[in-house]
Protein backbone atom coordinates (compact mmCIF):
# COMPACT_ATOMS: atom_id res chain seq x y z
CA UNK A 1 0.00 0.00 0.00
CA UNK A 2 1.51 3.56 -1.00
CA UNK A 3 0.26 6.24 1.29
CA UNK A 4 -0.18 9.47 0.49
CA UNK A 5 0.33 12.42 3.13
CA UNK A 6 -1.58 15.65 2.97
CA UNK A 7 0.07 17.76 5.10
CA UNK A 8 1.31 21.76 4.95
CA UNK A 9 4.33 21.58 3.05
CA UNK A 10 6.51 24.32 4.94
CA UNK A 11 6.16 23.21 8.83
CA UNK A 12 5.95 19.90 11.12
CA UNK A 13 2.87 20.52 12.81
CA UNK A 14 0.76 18.11 13.45
CA UNK A 15 1.87 16.07 10.15
CA UNK A 16 5.12 15.41 11.40
CA UNK A 17 3.35 13.05 14.18
CA UNK A 18 2.45 11.23 11.18
CA UNK A 19 5.37 11.25 9.15
CA UNK A 20 7.58 10.18 12.10
CA UNK A 21 5.42 6.96 12.38
CA UNK A 22 5.57 6.29 8.36
CA UNK A 23 9.70 6.76 8.56
CA UNK A 24 10.04 4.52 11.61
CA UNK A 25 7.43 1.75 9.88
CA UNK A 26 9.58 1.83 6.69
CA UNK A 27 6.20 3.24 4.28
CA UNK A 28 5.86 3.56 0.74
CA UNK A 29 4.50 6.84 1.30
CA UNK A 30 4.27 10.20 -0.42
CA UNK A 31 4.18 13.66 1.27
CA UNK A 32 1.77 15.01 -1.77
CA UNK A 33 2.05 18.79 -0.69
CA UNK A 34 5.63 19.03 -0.77
CA UNK A 35 6.04 16.93 -4.27
CA UNK A 36 7.12 20.38 -6.93
CA UNK A 37 5.00 22.79 -7.82
CA UNK A 38 2.01 21.09 -5.75
CA UNK A 39 1.90 22.65 -2.39
CA UNK A 40 -0.87 23.35 -0.98
CA UNK A 41 -3.55 23.36 -3.50
CA UNK A 42 -3.10 19.73 -3.18
CA UNK A 43 -4.65 19.90 0.06
CA UNK A 44 -7.10 22.41 -0.86
CA UNK A 45 -8.12 19.94 -3.64
CA UNK A 46 -8.46 16.89 -1.61
CA UNK A 47 -10.54 18.60 0.79
CA UNK A 48 -13.05 20.31 -1.64
CA UNK A 49 -13.69 17.86 -3.92
CA UNK A 50 -16.67 18.28 -5.65
CA UNK A 51 -18.51 15.14 -4.51
CA UNK A 52 -16.66 14.22 -1.45
CA UNK A 53 -19.28 12.49 0.63
CA UNK A 54 -17.21 12.63 3.79
CA UNK A 55 -15.24 15.37 4.00
CA UNK A 56 -12.19 15.56 6.29
CA UNK A 57 -12.35 18.94 8.88
CA UNK A 58 -8.41 19.57 8.24
CA UNK A 59 -5.24 18.20 7.52
CA UNK A 60 -3.09 16.05 8.06
CA UNK A 61 -5.50 13.59 6.14
CA UNK A 62 -4.18 10.28 5.02
CA UNK A 63 -5.23 8.73 1.77
CA UNK A 64 -5.05 4.63 2.15
CA UNK A 65 -6.65 3.41 -1.12
CA UNK A 66 -10.26 5.04 -0.83
CA UNK A 67 -9.84 5.73 2.97
CA UNK A 68 -9.58 9.07 4.25
CA UNK A 69 -8.21 9.23 7.50
CA UNK A 70 -7.91 12.38 9.17
CA UNK A 71 -6.98 13.75 13.06
CA UNK A 72 -3.35 12.60 14.04
CA UNK A 73 -4.21 10.36 16.38
CA UNK A 74 -6.56 8.32 14.63
CA UNK A 75 -4.39 8.29 11.79
CA UNK A 76 -1.57 6.45 14.30
CA UNK A 77 -4.52 4.00 15.44
CA UNK A 78 -5.00 3.24 11.60
CA UNK A 79 -1.42 3.08 10.67
CA UNK A 80 0.05 1.03 14.26
CA UNK A 81 -0.91 -2.03 12.93
CA UNK A 82 0.17 -2.34 9.39
CA UNK A 83 3.12 -0.18 10.41
CA UNK A 84 4.09 -2.87 13.05
CA UNK A 85 3.86 0.20 15.50
CA UNK A 86 1.43 -1.05 18.16
CA UNK A 87 0.76 -4.37 19.75
CA UNK A 88 -1.93 -6.39 18.07
CA UNK A 89 -4.10 -6.99 21.31
CA UNK A 90 -7.31 -4.92 21.89
CA UNK A 91 -6.38 -3.15 25.45
CA UNK A 92 -3.36 -2.41 24.22
CA UNK A 93 -4.20 -0.81 20.91
CA UNK A 94 -6.73 0.96 23.43
CA UNK A 95 -3.72 2.08 25.58
CA UNK A 96 -1.81 3.33 22.67
CA UNK A 97 -4.38 5.51 21.35
CA UNK A 98 -5.20 6.79 24.81
CA UNK A 99 -2.40 7.67 25.16
CA UNK A 100 -1.52 9.42 21.87
CA UNK A 101 -5.27 11.56 23.07
CA UNK A 102 -3.43 12.84 26.07
CA UNK A 103 -0.47 13.65 23.72
CA UNK A 104 -3.27 15.65 21.31
CA UNK A 105 -4.19 17.53 24.51
CA UNK A 106 -0.74 18.68 25.35
CA UNK A 107 -0.21 19.63 21.65
CA UNK A 108 -3.21 21.95 21.45
CA UNK A 109 -1.98 23.07 24.99
CA UNK A 110 1.29 24.00 23.40
CA UNK A 111 -0.12 25.82 20.55
CA UNK A 112 -1.83 27.85 22.66
CA UNK A 113 1.02 28.83 24.56
CA UNK A 114 1.66 31.26 21.67
CA UNK A 115 -1.91 31.58 20.12
CA UNK A 116 -4.11 31.89 23.30
CA UNK A 117 -6.73 33.70 22.32
CA UNK A 118 -7.13 33.26 18.49
CA UNK A 119 -5.51 31.67 15.65
CA UNK A 120 -6.98 34.33 13.60
CA UNK A 121 -4.94 36.94 15.43
CA UNK A 122 -1.32 37.26 15.01
CA UNK A 123 1.02 35.91 17.78
CA UNK A 124 1.99 39.99 18.19
CA UNK A 125 -1.35 40.98 18.70
CA UNK A 126 -2.13 38.55 22.24
CA UNK A 127 1.29 38.54 23.07
CA UNK A 128 0.22 39.46 26.71
CA UNK A 129 -1.71 36.60 26.96
CA UNK A 130 0.60 34.63 25.36
CA UNK A 131 2.90 35.58 28.42
CA UNK A 132 0.29 34.97 31.20
CA UNK A 133 -1.04 31.35 29.47
CA UNK A 134 2.59 30.11 29.13
CA UNK A 135 3.51 31.23 32.76
CA UNK A 136 0.80 29.06 33.45
CA UNK A 137 1.36 26.33 31.27
CA UNK A 138 4.71 25.88 32.65
CA UNK A 139 3.45 26.36 36.46
CA UNK A 140 0.96 23.72 36.48
CA UNK A 141 0.47 21.52 32.87
CA UNK A 142 3.82 20.53 31.94
CA UNK A 143 4.75 19.67 35.51
CA UNK A 144 1.42 17.57 35.44
CA UNK A 145 1.32 16.34 32.10
CA UNK A 146 5.06 15.67 30.88
CA UNK A 147 4.82 13.81 34.41
CA UNK A 148 2.33 11.70 33.94
CA UNK A 149 4.02 10.36 30.68
CA UNK A 150 7.15 10.00 32.65
CA UNK A 151 4.94 8.05 35.66
CA UNK A 152 3.99 5.46 32.67
CA UNK A 153 7.52 4.91 31.84
CA UNK A 154 8.31 3.84 35.31
CA UNK A 155 5.72 1.38 35.21
CA UNK A 156 6.23 0.10 31.62
CA UNK A 157 9.88 0.15 32.75
CA UNK A 158 11.16 1.76 29.90
CA UNK A 159 12.62 2.36 27.47
CA UNK A 160 9.30 2.68 25.72
CA UNK A 161 5.49 3.06 26.65
CA UNK A 162 5.19 -0.43 25.93
CA UNK A 163 8.50 -1.52 27.98
CA UNK A 164 11.27 -2.61 25.10
CA UNK A 165 9.15 -2.48 21.83
CA UNK A 166 8.64 1.26 20.38
CA UNK A 167 5.16 2.64 19.32
CA UNK A 168 3.95 5.34 17.37
CA UNK A 169 2.74 6.99 21.07
CA UNK A 170 6.98 6.27 21.87
CA UNK A 171 7.59 8.76 18.08
CA UNK A 172 5.09 11.37 19.51
CA UNK A 173 6.55 11.37 22.55
CA UNK A 174 10.23 12.16 21.34
CA UNK A 175 8.34 14.85 19.41
CA UNK A 176 7.28 16.79 22.07
CA UNK A 177 10.69 16.77 23.82
CA UNK A 178 12.21 17.51 20.74
CA UNK A 179 10.15 20.32 20.61
CA UNK A 180 10.02 22.00 23.82
CA UNK A 181 13.27 22.03 23.71
CA UNK A 182 13.65 24.07 20.02
CA UNK A 183 10.65 26.39 21.40
CA UNK A 184 11.74 26.51 25.21
CA UNK A 185 15.41 25.81 25.91
CA UNK A 186 15.79 27.55 28.93
CA UNK A 187 12.72 26.26 30.80
CA UNK A 188 13.12 22.75 29.07
CA UNK A 189 16.85 22.81 30.63
CA UNK A 190 16.03 23.71 33.75
CA UNK A 191 12.63 21.05 33.97
CA UNK A 192 14.06 17.91 32.01
CA UNK A 193 15.76 16.79 35.43
CA UNK A 194 12.30 16.27 36.51
CA UNK A 195 11.37 13.80 33.89
CA UNK A 196 14.31 11.24 33.21
CA UNK A 197 12.90 8.37 31.49
CA UNK A 198 11.27 10.81 28.94
CA UNK A 199 14.41 11.77 28.40
CA UNK A 200 15.71 8.24 28.27
CA UNK A 201 12.84 8.06 25.64
CA UNK A 202 13.75 10.69 23.65
CA UNK A 203 17.05 9.61 22.76
CA UNK A 204 16.47 5.94 22.28
CA UNK A 205 13.94 7.10 19.50
CA UNK A 206 16.32 9.84 18.02
CA UNK A 207 18.81 6.59 18.15
CA UNK A 208 16.54 4.39 15.99
CA UNK A 209 18.30 4.06 12.44
CA UNK A 210 15.50 4.88 10.46
CA UNK A 211 14.55 7.85 12.44
CA UNK A 212 18.22 8.82 12.98
CA UNK A 213 18.36 9.01 8.65
CA UNK A 214 15.35 10.50 8.80
CA UNK A 215 16.15 13.71 11.01
CA UNK A 216 19.00 13.60 9.06
CA UNK A 217 17.40 14.31 5.97
CA UNK A 218 15.68 17.06 4.10
CA UNK A 219 12.36 15.38 4.22
CA UNK A 220 12.55 16.65 8.19
CA UNK A 221 11.32 19.90 8.02
CA UNK A 222 13.46 22.22 10.52
CA UNK A 223 11.13 23.66 13.55
CA UNK A 224 10.15 27.34 12.60
CA UNK A 225 7.80 30.02 13.60
CA UNK A 226 4.63 28.88 12.03
CA UNK A 227 4.32 25.76 13.32
CA UNK A 228 3.36 24.49 16.87
CA UNK A 229 6.69 24.91 18.62
CA UNK A 230 8.19 28.68 18.05
CA UNK A 231 11.17 29.77 19.56
CA UNK A 232 9.96 33.29 21.35
CA UNK A 233 12.52 34.41 23.82
CA UNK A 234 10.23 36.24 25.26
CA UNK A 235 7.90 33.38 26.41
CA UNK A 236 10.99 31.28 27.26
CA UNK A 237 11.02 33.33 30.68
CA UNK B 1 -21.72 -6.01 30.96
CA UNK B 2 -22.17 -3.54 33.66
CA UNK B 3 -20.16 -0.84 32.79
CA UNK B 4 -18.37 1.49 35.38
CA UNK B 5 -18.74 5.65 34.30
CA UNK B 6 -16.20 7.32 36.69
CA UNK B 7 -16.81 11.38 36.40
CA UNK B 8 -17.12 14.23 38.74
CA UNK B 9 -20.50 13.68 40.40
CA UNK B 10 -21.61 17.57 40.07
CA UNK B 11 -21.81 18.49 36.48
CA UNK B 12 -22.11 17.53 33.10
CA UNK B 13 -18.52 18.00 31.93
CA UNK B 14 -17.31 15.30 29.11
CA UNK B 15 -18.54 12.71 31.03
CA UNK B 16 -21.90 13.85 29.54
CA UNK B 17 -21.37 12.46 26.19
CA UNK B 18 -20.50 8.94 27.85
CA UNK B 19 -24.09 9.18 29.83
CA UNK B 20 -26.28 10.32 26.72
CA UNK B 21 -24.22 7.29 24.75
CA UNK B 22 -24.62 4.46 27.56
CA UNK B 23 -28.52 6.09 28.17
CA UNK B 24 -29.05 5.65 24.64
CA UNK B 25 -27.37 2.10 24.11
CA UNK B 26 -29.83 0.81 26.68
CA UNK B 27 -26.68 -0.64 29.00
CA UNK B 28 -26.22 -1.77 32.24
CA UNK B 29 -24.32 0.98 34.01
CA UNK B 30 -22.96 2.54 37.07
CA UNK B 31 -22.22 6.20 37.81
CA UNK B 32 -20.12 5.45 40.54
CA UNK B 33 -19.45 8.62 41.79
CA UNK B 34 -23.04 9.90 41.59
CA UNK B 35 -23.74 7.20 43.94
CA UNK B 36 -24.55 8.22 47.69
CA UNK B 37 -21.25 8.60 49.75
CA UNK B 38 -18.38 8.10 47.24
CA UNK B 39 -18.16 11.27 45.35
CA UNK B 40 -15.01 12.49 44.00
CA UNK B 41 -12.67 9.98 46.30
CA UNK B 42 -14.00 6.79 43.93
CA UNK B 43 -12.31 8.90 41.25
CA UNK B 44 -8.76 9.40 42.94
CA UNK B 45 -9.42 5.92 44.48
CA UNK B 46 -9.76 4.27 40.80
CA UNK B 47 -6.44 6.69 39.28
CA UNK B 48 -4.38 6.39 42.20
CA UNK B 49 -4.83 2.85 43.17
CA UNK B 50 -1.53 1.29 44.53
CA UNK B 51 -0.12 -1.12 41.78
CA UNK B 52 -1.88 0.36 39.21
CA UNK B 53 0.06 -0.69 35.96
CA UNK B 54 -2.09 1.63 33.27
CA UNK B 55 -2.91 4.56 34.99
CA UNK B 56 -5.26 6.93 33.06
CA UNK B 57 -4.31 10.72 33.02
CA UNK B 58 -7.91 12.34 34.07
CA UNK B 59 -11.59 11.75 33.91
CA UNK B 60 -13.88 10.42 32.36
CA UNK B 61 -12.97 6.65 33.01
CA UNK B 62 -14.96 3.94 31.63
CA UNK B 63 -14.21 0.61 33.43
CA UNK B 64 -15.20 -2.51 31.42
CA UNK B 65 -14.52 -5.71 33.11
CA UNK B 66 -10.35 -5.55 33.47
CA UNK B 67 -10.52 -2.65 30.73
CA UNK B 68 -10.13 1.22 32.06
CA UNK B 69 -10.61 3.46 29.28
CA UNK B 70 -10.11 7.29 29.33
CA UNK B 71 -10.83 9.79 26.84
CA UNK B 72 -13.93 10.87 25.95
CA UNK B 73 -13.31 9.75 22.46
CA UNK B 74 -12.13 6.37 23.01
CA UNK B 75 -15.02 5.38 25.96
CA UNK B 76 -17.36 6.33 22.48
CA UNK B 77 -15.48 4.40 20.00
CA UNK B 78 -15.02 1.84 22.80
CA UNK B 79 -18.96 1.11 23.59
CA UNK B 80 -19.89 1.97 19.93
CA UNK B 81 -20.43 -1.46 18.68
CA UNK B 82 -21.62 -3.38 21.81
CA UNK B 83 -24.11 -0.48 22.50
CA UNK B 84 -24.99 -0.08 18.70
CA UNK B 85 -23.79 3.37 18.60
CA UNK B 86 -21.92 2.68 15.53
CA UNK B 87 -22.30 1.06 12.26
CA UNK B 88 -19.96 -2.59 11.69
CA UNK B 89 -18.01 -1.71 8.81
CA UNK B 90 -14.24 -0.11 9.62
CA UNK B 91 -14.83 2.76 6.78
CA UNK B 92 -17.56 3.73 9.45
CA UNK B 93 -16.10 2.93 12.58
CA UNK B 94 -13.10 5.57 11.73
CA UNK B 95 -15.25 8.21 10.32
CA UNK B 96 -17.72 8.52 13.26
CA UNK B 97 -14.22 8.81 15.80
CA UNK B 98 -12.75 11.06 13.32
CA UNK B 99 -15.36 13.07 13.53
CA UNK B 100 -15.91 12.18 17.25
CA UNK B 101 -12.49 14.13 17.49
CA UNK B 102 -13.38 16.79 16.24
CA UNK B 103 -15.99 17.68 18.46
CA UNK B 104 -13.50 16.79 21.34
CA UNK B 105 -11.57 19.53 19.76
CA UNK B 106 -14.59 21.96 19.77
CA UNK B 107 -15.31 21.44 23.11
CA UNK B 108 -12.21 22.20 24.30
CA UNK B 109 -12.49 25.41 22.34
CA UNK B 110 -15.88 25.99 24.11
CA UNK B 111 -14.17 25.69 27.65
CA UNK B 112 -11.92 28.13 26.59
CA UNK B 113 -14.13 30.32 26.34
CA UNK B 114 -14.14 31.03 29.86
CA UNK B 115 -10.87 29.88 30.63
CA UNK B 116 -8.44 30.93 28.00
CA UNK B 117 -5.27 31.76 30.18
CA UNK B 118 -5.49 28.47 32.32
CA UNK B 119 -7.97 26.38 34.63
CA UNK B 120 -5.63 26.90 37.91
CA UNK B 121 -6.87 30.49 37.67
CA UNK B 122 -10.51 31.96 38.49
CA UNK B 123 -12.72 32.44 35.72
CA UNK B 124 -12.96 36.22 37.18
CA UNK B 125 -9.03 36.45 37.30
CA UNK B 126 -9.26 36.12 33.24
CA UNK B 127 -12.22 37.96 32.27
CA UNK B 128 -10.60 40.22 29.38
CA UNK B 129 -8.95 37.38 27.84
CA UNK B 130 -12.59 35.35 28.20
CA UNK B 131 -13.90 38.31 26.53
CA UNK B 132 -11.49 38.29 23.73
CA UNK B 133 -11.65 34.84 22.75
CA UNK B 134 -14.88 33.98 23.00
CA UNK B 135 -16.01 37.01 20.31
CA UNK B 136 -12.75 35.41 18.44
CA UNK B 137 -14.62 32.28 18.91
CA UNK B 138 -18.11 33.37 17.36
CA UNK B 139 -16.80 35.11 15.19
CA UNK B 140 -14.11 32.27 13.08
CA UNK B 141 -14.60 29.29 15.26
CA UNK B 142 -18.45 28.68 15.51
CA UNK B 143 -19.20 29.53 12.06
CA UNK B 144 -16.22 27.30 11.02
CA UNK B 145 -16.79 23.77 13.00
CA UNK B 146 -20.36 24.02 13.06
CA UNK B 147 -20.57 24.82 9.78
CA UNK B 148 -18.40 22.18 8.90
CA UNK B 149 -21.36 19.80 11.20
CA UNK B 150 -23.66 20.91 8.94
CA UNK B 151 -22.06 20.28 5.71
CA UNK B 152 -21.94 16.82 7.22
CA UNK B 153 -25.51 16.12 7.61
CA UNK B 154 -25.98 17.77 4.44
CA UNK B 155 -23.99 15.31 2.97
CA UNK B 156 -25.91 12.43 4.85
CA UNK B 157 -28.92 13.64 3.90
CA UNK B 158 -29.92 14.02 8.07
CA UNK B 159 -31.02 13.58 10.04
CA UNK B 160 -27.88 11.69 11.61
CA UNK B 161 -24.07 11.63 10.22
CA UNK B 162 -24.73 8.36 8.95
CA UNK B 163 -28.69 9.26 7.43
CA UNK B 164 -31.25 7.67 8.97
CA UNK B 165 -29.62 5.56 11.73
CA UNK B 166 -28.57 7.59 15.17
CA UNK B 167 -24.70 6.99 16.49
CA UNK B 168 -22.87 8.24 19.66
CA UNK B 169 -21.68 11.17 17.11
CA UNK B 170 -24.98 12.08 16.95
CA UNK B 171 -25.60 12.42 20.74
CA UNK B 172 -22.81 14.45 21.20
CA UNK B 173 -23.75 16.93 18.73
CA UNK B 174 -27.11 17.27 20.50
CA UNK B 175 -25.23 17.56 22.99
CA UNK B 176 -22.81 20.43 21.70
CA UNK B 177 -26.00 22.67 20.47
CA UNK B 178 -27.75 22.17 24.04
CA UNK B 179 -25.08 23.39 25.67
CA UNK B 180 -24.13 26.23 23.39
CA UNK B 181 -27.74 27.54 24.17
CA UNK B 182 -27.22 27.31 27.63
CA UNK B 183 -23.97 28.85 27.54
CA UNK B 184 -25.06 31.50 24.99
CA UNK B 185 -28.69 32.03 24.18
CA UNK B 186 -28.57 35.53 22.63
CA UNK B 187 -25.49 34.50 20.36
CA UNK B 188 -26.68 30.93 19.57
CA UNK B 189 -30.27 32.71 18.37
CA UNK B 190 -28.97 34.85 16.02
CA UNK B 191 -26.61 32.18 14.40
CA UNK B 192 -28.58 28.82 14.77
CA UNK B 193 -30.69 29.63 11.22
CA UNK B 194 -27.14 29.28 9.37
CA UNK B 195 -26.88 25.39 10.37
CA UNK B 196 -30.28 24.17 10.26
CA UNK B 197 -29.48 20.63 9.90
CA UNK B 198 -27.37 20.50 13.22
CA UNK B 199 -30.68 21.82 14.66
CA UNK B 200 -33.02 19.70 12.99
CA UNK B 201 -30.72 16.67 14.82
CA UNK B 202 -30.72 18.28 18.04
CA UNK B 203 -34.48 17.69 18.06
CA UNK B 204 -34.17 14.19 16.97
CA UNK B 205 -32.20 13.25 19.18
CA UNK B 206 -34.08 14.51 22.23
CA UNK B 207 -37.25 12.83 20.73
CA UNK B 208 -36.02 9.76 21.30
CA UNK B 209 -37.45 7.88 23.97
CA UNK B 210 -34.43 6.73 25.73
CA UNK B 211 -33.07 10.27 25.70
CA UNK B 212 -36.44 12.11 26.24
CA UNK B 213 -36.87 9.87 29.47
CA UNK B 214 -33.26 10.54 30.27
CA UNK B 215 -33.43 14.35 30.57
CA UNK B 216 -36.35 14.24 32.59
CA UNK B 217 -35.03 11.97 35.34
CA UNK B 218 -32.60 13.10 37.77
CA UNK B 219 -29.50 11.65 36.65
CA UNK B 220 -29.30 14.33 34.02
CA UNK B 221 -27.36 16.98 35.84
CA UNK B 222 -28.79 20.82 35.29
CA UNK B 223 -26.11 22.81 33.01
CA UNK B 224 -23.84 24.97 35.88
CA UNK B 225 -21.08 26.99 36.02
CA UNK B 226 -18.72 24.34 36.93
CA UNK B 227 -18.59 22.51 33.68
CA UNK B 228 -17.70 22.89 29.79
CA UNK B 229 -20.87 25.34 29.10
CA UNK B 230 -21.29 28.40 31.13
CA UNK B 231 -23.71 30.97 31.27
CA UNK B 232 -21.71 34.15 31.60
CA UNK B 233 -24.47 37.10 30.52
CA UNK B 234 -21.13 39.59 29.72
CA UNK B 235 -19.78 36.36 26.86
CA UNK B 236 -23.48 36.49 25.23
CA UNK B 237 -22.74 39.44 23.43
Amino acid sequence: MRYELYYWPEIQGRGEFVRLALEEGGADYIDVARRRGRGRDAIAALIHREGIKRRPYAPPVLKAGKLLIAQTALILHYLGPPLRLVPRGEADRLWALQLQLTITDLVKEIHDTHHPISTALYYEDQRPAAMHYTREFWRNRVPKLLGYFDDVLRHSRGPYVFGGRRSYVDLSLFQIVDGLRYAFPKRMRRFENKVPRLTQLHDAVAERPRIAAYLQSERRIPFNEWGIFRAYPELDG
